[in-house]
């Protein structure tokens, strides 16, 4: 594993497609994580919204510290992806419990975490309380070069998963919508 | 085609993935549409967050008439949807130009899209100015169960979009956080 800079414009290109990430925090006591399939790209800055509220431990981390860092898994660990989801951070140390690795982030006190594809250190710049929406802005993104498992994966919601398939070409009928530098 | 009723507690299945999307409305004088990847699911009932603004002709519509209709499009129409991105409303009749059929919604006055896997017709709940989010609540929702071709396609913000590939199936892990019915 060995992250190396991934330039800012390009960050929104990880959670565009949607796929399921997962959310890490600090309290300022310990490290957490969550997975959520809610969120979407709101600005290529670039700024990310989630959804999330009071019922989830790592709401109260997101409130206090307004940091978090968004870390996008690939397939070969959907199953511990789907567990940190199936469980709460208010009994379980989840770095510990599924074997994951926390790395010290640059700008923000939660951690990345190395076994992902990517990450990207947030700021939270808002909550929505109904519905329950975070606002984020991105700071700093990071990517694993390295890594032969790239395919993301994407909840349906019951339990099933759409793994990335084939990849297909359209830019030059949306050239003039792409922003400098992706 | 023959679209049959999807009871709506499965509906925010059809989002959750995060695909790209369509987005019709009807400001009262015509139809239009829009490509849409910047959504997510805020609640089960169903409702769904979308980012847009005042930069986009269907802004208006949204505003105004308050309804809209979500249109989940498979690979083959890629293209169609794409070019329905790259262009305005303000000077293409897009249903026409694209050889779109709008059929009559059961709710809403915005059309539903023949050639799509599946429509949620849509009241619009609220709009947050800043970022730019329109909160919506789906009020009926309808899937094509004869359709061949289900696979929905996820943008990559580059022009590049990744197609649904295997399915996989991890429910025995996360069977006490599917709703009743899912």
């Amino acid at each position: 594993m060995a992250f190396m800079e991934l330039p800012l414009p390009k960050a929104f290109m990880l959670f565009e497609p949607g796929p399921v990430i997962l959310v890490t925090t600090n309290d300022g006591r310990k490290n957490n994580l969550m997975t959520i399939s809610w969120h979407m790209v709101t600005d290529f800055t670039p700024c990310i919204a989630l959804t999330t509220g009071p019922w989830n431990y790592s709401f109260n981390a997101l409130m206090q510290k307004k940091e978090c860092v968004l870390a996008v898994p690939t397939i070969d660990i959907a199953e511990k992806v789907v567990r940190i989801g199936d469980c709460s951070g208010t009994s379980v140390d989840k770095f510990e419990a599924f074997e994951l690795t926390p790395l010290p982030a640059s700008v923000v006190s939660a951690p990345l975490v190395a076994e992902c594809l990517a990450c990207l250190e947030c700021q939270v710049t808002g909550y929505l309380e109904d519905p329950g929406i975070f606002l984020l802005r991105g700071v700093r993104a990071w990517i694993d070069k390295d890594r032969k498992e790239r395919r993301t994966f994407h909840a349906n919601g019951d339990g099933t998963f759409a793994v990335d398939g084939e990849t297909i070409n359209l830019r030059h009928l949306m050239a003039d919508k792409i922003p400098d530098g992706v």
